[in-house]
């Protein structure tokens, strides 16, 4: 391709919101503009990495039997209501009324669609297992799209959809998607983090998060030092002197050499860092205690405080009984916060969330500030595992401006549950091996998740074992957001004068630079672009008539892994000859101008065969 | 690929919807499935073929130099209002309300936010011409959406869009795209009908619609049987005895053999039918006199009855001034329609409409139903050519009941325009070369036009020509429906047992059917994929535990170019064979299984050039 003939529009400045790296060189590179807030549009040197990122894809997927489909990107609202997610899946999701007034959802995920397809087509143990995956548009109504195409509103996503008539079916297939990704990011030049939920403290189904470390990152990692362990900092675990509580009796007896508790004036002080100067004690013997409001919790509450009185709710007939909203008092360690993933998933709730003030003065009767786990009545307490080894504790004496001293676990306050709802930060120490654990922001490229029956049990999916009877298939549901992927990219291989495109997704894979594109200059470039392209090789040729300054400051900025320049001082060597520099590398090396076609192929080829190796 | 790892839900039942052949044949295939009306989704079969298409469209797309992009499927609303197509695309644009109350538009063509993306790259001359396209989703909301993928809400167009400094330029794209078109659909295996626009009255800015005939076709073409013109009835011309309208002297001159104006009672008689009845005379003798209402009437008016009265309006700097409302009387003969592309066109009209019932009372006067040229006031007149050569014609006398005989064009009443406003039918004479024209229904796949300065005009594009001067870019637009394409196909090449895939666009070019997949066959049948698979050939074996009968019915309905069948019989030969059979053949062959892997395929590889030959 030459490039007077493609539409490569570089620059040297970018806009002010391009603030990350991927950004500004996409941008600077001509691989792509913003059409609005969040929306972008690939240029024709953007589309080509793009492609190719597509293409590994595409190909992993069938590489393991899944089955490419393509379902539109705007989906009847119908579908959704069956699912349940009309509801629940919030303002990011564009919803969209046609003219007869019937409801659209710009896609955002599809297991809907993809399920409502299978559900009509279903009927044999024998259709199954059975996945479907789409490389499709997306859209997701983010209120402050930020970053370019890692965060937009449109992208595109390879979403897959496995369908099984058991766990061992669904557990192979997840297990293969995994093995999938790993290659997928491996052939992308890409580090990915894998990071398993389950081996945090969820347990139950099993999903893993492919993430890329990045300053700017969603997530909060907790990797450790000494082991493989990765978890999402919603679902770490750690190890600690609080792995299981105290029992109660172990606390009583300890509790005997404690002073008696004791209540303390405390004017003015409300917050714990203003507590500790008070008291002359550090956060680590504080209970902090919370008041949680719960949504649809399904854990029994009939024998705790005020249990009696909660009203429960069957939300489906097939559904399990719920209480629609419960609240509940959670007493942690000072110095510590609750996760509130692990809280919700403990009261198995759909929803937690710090309670009103209205609520919180209503149940502590005391104003906010001032709660503590002494003398709390009629409502559950659940203390974190830490609080079970506090013997001589401060808290909130559930009235203004007091608070009680020498507080013993067990002899002053027994909770209702004691469970681990610490969120881990860096220091602590790897439930799994001990090993320090430490933190990174990441972002997350893919998610491969089992489902089980929640969509194809809400849709009506069936299929009809060997005796003729009927079952529900379990599902997993699989991810990988192709825009961010490309990015990520070039977060990781790019240094100060631009991207440095690993060989499987550079949009060319050899530019040529001839200094004046004219006389034997013209006739050597040209000759070489032929064997390359004859030879499978991506080529762009720099015909432009610039300064070679000016095309060599593009050829780094768009990161083309080789660059061949074609000049007459070389030409006229007793061995004509033309100079090869790998993108990144200072040195650029001679080639004989007899030989540089074949050798630049074999380069080239190395190159891509050592990166799907490495994902092999 | 086994069929059993696929996913092709093959059905002997279609819904009740499906009435077009392709509709239930890619049905019935398991190509497609119905999300809602109008949604469909490709099933893995489905999708093969469309890929294919899509391929043969982006091969021919990069041929002639366009550069392929990606820009999003929602687009700001606020660049359709800065084109004006905000207002005047009507209901079956989708139009989306995002969660910051800002208008998003689900992409229905994109000449707004291409042109706003070079708008902002585009500096000099030297940047063009320009050609990018895309591949994308694209949305009309229809409301009543049929024939399966031929008429969807949700589907994919190639759509691209040019640039030049001047006409010439834009001409040589324009005639670039046409070749281009015309190779895409001989590849597909498809026979179109290019009906160039600006072969027929309209002139001007040209644009050519790539038709396939079909019965439920939307449009009407207009064919010669002598020669190869071919137009939409929207825009068809013709040769007839009133090519130019007689001259008003030569109209008088005949005038004088014609009795005098005559008023007759017509009490209760109203349609031409019922008139001709009446009179005894046949509907050529009749003038029928239509009023219309005209929206933004750029030509000049000062001169007719009423002119000077009516309002005139500058809708922008740069646009010229317009009449935003006229209303114009227009004569043809009773067995004639206006067309009012036509009609539009010569009175430089951005749409025309008929009048209401109350505008015709208030302007003729007279109940609706007793219009006539003589004696009309106030408005201007405008006649088909056809009109002029009436000398003793019937008409509306402008009041209840009455009709005039005996009118003479040029005595009785005088045109303030004549013009070829008819609608061609059936058995009128080719404009070209006076054959007989006739008419066919036919579908739109693609459509090149050119566009002129129209969207870069509003949307602010500009370039700098050498001398630094600025000027707004000159532009082509040029689509194709790839769904559509593809339904055509089938719809071309199927007979009553299913599809009969061009090699081009066949899912699989092979299928292997072994009798029973076991033992010897299986071996075979194995062998002879892997050799075929090799070759580069995509080969489907139904490895299914099913009877010979079903698997040759779906091997028919699924309509793979070849069918290779292995059984026992064939194997225990002298010289082992396997039976191969063209699909749309009757008779088999029988191949040395040594052989056959070779010969089948060179005999892909030769359709497949055929196919190709075709399209260069």
């Amino acid at each position: 391709m030459h490039f007077t003939q493609t539409f490569i529009p570089t620059l040297r400045e970018v806009p002010a919101d391009a603030v990350i790296v991927s950004h500004r060189l996409m941008f600077r590179a001509g691989m792509i503009r913003k059409l609005a807030n969040g929306l972008f549009a690939y240029l024709p040197l953007g589309l080509r990495s793009f492609r190719k990122v597509e293409k590994i894809i595409r190909e992993e997927m069938d590489a393991i039997g899944a089955l490419e489909i393509k379902p539109t990107v705007v989906i009847p609202g119908e579908l959704w209501k069956e699912s349940g997610r009309w509801d629940s899946m919030g303002e990011a999701m564009l919803r969209v009324k046609n003219r007869l007034d019937a409801d659209f959802v710009v896609s955002p995920t599809a297991e809907e669609a993809v399920t409502a397809l299978i559900r009509d087509e279903l009927s044999s143990y024998r259709q199954l297992p059975l996945t479907l995956y789409q490389i499709n548009t997306k859209y997701r109504d983010e209120i402050r799209p930020r970053y370019g195409i890692m965060r937009g509103r449109e992208f595109v996503m390879k979403d897959a959809y496995s369908y099984h008539t058991d766990d061992a079916g669904l557990d192979e297939t997840y297990r293969a998607m995994g093995r999938a990704y790993r290659r997928i990011f491996k052939r992308c030049g890409l580090s990915v983090i894998p990071v398993k939920a389950d081996s945090g403290a969820m347990g139950g189904s099993s999903s893993e998060e492919f993430m890329v470390e990045s300053e700017i990152g969603d997530n909060t990692l907790i990797l450790c030092k000494s082991c493989a362990y990765a978890a999402n900092v919603e679902k770490a675990a750690c190890k600690s002197d609080c792995d299981a509580p105290d029992s109660i009796e172990t606390a009583k007896i300890r509790a005997a050499a404690t002073p008696a508790i004791e209540t303390i004036d405390t004017p003015d002080v409300k917050t714990i860092d203003e507590l500790c100067a008070f008291l002359k004690t550090d956060a680590k013997s504080f209970i902090k205690t919370l008041i949680y409001r719960a949504l649809n919790v399904e854990l029994d509450l009939s024998k705790t405080p005020g249990g009696t009185k909660l009203e429960k709710r069957k939300p489906a007939l097939d559904a399990p009984e719920v209480y629609p909203e419960a609240f509940f008092a959670v007493a942690i360690r000072g110095d510590l916060n609750v996760n509130e993933v692990k809280l919700a998933a403990i009261l198995k709730a759909s929803e937690v969330s710090l309670a009103s003030d209205a609520d919180v003065v209503r149940i502590t009767g005391a104003p906010v500030g001032f709660a503590g786990p002494v003398g709390l009545s009629g409502i559950p307490l659940v203390a974190d595992t830490a609080v079970s080894a506090l013997n001589d504790a401060v808290a909130g004496a559930l009235a203004k401006d007091l608070h009680y001293a020498h507080i013993a676990y067990g002899r002053d306050f027994v909770p209702w549950l004691s469970a681990d709802l610490r969120t881990v930060i860096a220091g602590d120490r790897c439930a799994l091996c001990g090993g320090e654990l430490y933190e990174k922001k990441g972002n997350e490229l893919g998610h491969i998740f089992k489902l089980g029956r929640k969509y194809t049990q809400a849709m009506g999916a069936h299929y009809l074992d060997e005796s003729g009877k009927s079952h529900i298939p379990t599902m997993g549901t699989y991810g990988i957001g192709l825009d961010r992927t490309l990015a990520s990219v070039i977060e990781e291989h790019h240094d100060d004068d631009g991207i440095i495109w690993p060989m499987t997704v550079a949009p060319y894979q050899v530019i040529v630079i001839p200094v004046k594109y004219e006389g034997a200059v013209k006739t050597v470039a040209d000759q070489l672009v032929s064997s390359l392209e004859h030879a499978g090789i991506e080529v762009l040729l720099d015909d432009r008539n610039e300064r070679p300054g000016v095309k060599f400051k593009d050829a780094d900025l768009i990161g083309i892994p080789y660059r061949v320049v074609v000049g007459d001082k070389n030409l006229s060597l007793d061995i004509p000859g033309v100079e090869v520099k790998r993108r990144g590398e200072k040195e650029s090396r001679l080639f004989d101008i007899n030989k540089a076609a074949e050798t630049l192929t074999g380069m080239v080829y190395a190159e891509i065969a050592q990166l799907n190796r490495n994902g092999a």
